[in-house]
């Protein structure tokens, strides 16, 4: 009895290690975020859930404003365009991006995309993962302009068009 | 003799493994790194070895660019300004910014600045650590105004202003 004791304790002290090490790796991986969730967004420009922190709101002089975007599983934006433009870039997930007229796009961490003024498009996760962003966004020529929410069968087919176009 | 082995043995596989973890932590570590690092700048704007990639070219409907820009330990940019502004978003490593007339700042991961146009400055990374930003640099109003080299004295001073203002 003894004699599998010292086969056994060893072993169980390097498990417990073995699981510190384990959260250490979890640690690392929340240290990718690198800006703030921010703030649940409760206006209807969204569908699922979304959270928002804005870094940079635009003035007189520098019109951009940047915030960073969080997207749940599931969650994306409605369609909608920006009369200056939009800038994304992906800093963590999974997610997708579609242009009207265009094949919808699988985003991947250190995508970036520029979408150009007046384009309606829809940006959000993939179905299974979450999706955070960084969005750069011209206010010098008006806010944005919000459109119909992306539909469930748009969001989960591989190649659709906004409906109509 | 059988029976130190019986201690021996697991402990000296647990270390393998735990070696192994370590690995695992360093890289996720790496993946920290959201954009490629780019190209070594040649043009002698900077001080020091520093990296550029361009995520995105300013155009006539969007006029910002976007590049990620990598400064080695004691790397920095000459003093310079913008016409139409810059924002600066920190992805790694601890760097410094100063604007003429005001003190150095210390930059880490997270921190976001804002620099409006025409207001002199520098950025770059610490003495002993690497510094990781990515810049939005409006073009509407021309290219970026550059001036003369940040002095050892400057750059490694605690709290400074531009010589002569």
């Amino acid at each position: 009895m003894n004699y599998k004791l010292n086969y056994i304790l060893p072993v169980l002290l390097c498990l417990m290690m073995g699981c510190n090490s384990k959260k250490r790796d979890g640690e690392a991986q929340q240290s990718t975020l690198i800006f703030p969730k921010g703030e649940k967004v409760t206006n209807n420009n969204f569908t699922g859930t979304v959270y928002l922190h804005t870094m940079v709101e635009g003035d007189s002089l520098n019109t951009n404003s940047v915030g960073n975007v969080t997207f749940e599983p599931g969650a994306r934006s409605k369609w909608h365009s920006h009369p200056a433009g939009q800038i994304l870039m992906v800093t963590d997930g999974v997610g997708y991006y579609q242009e009207e007229g265009k094949t919808k796009m699988i985003l991947h961490k250190g995508d970036v995309i520029k979408c150009q003024p007046n384009v309606a498009h829809w940006h959000g996760a993939s179905a299974d993962t979450a999706f955070v962003q960084v969005a750069i966004t011209g206010r010098e020529k008006g806010p944005t302009v919000w459109m119909e929410a992306v539909t469930d069968s748009i969001y989960l087919s591989k190649e659709n068009n906004k409906p109509g176009i």
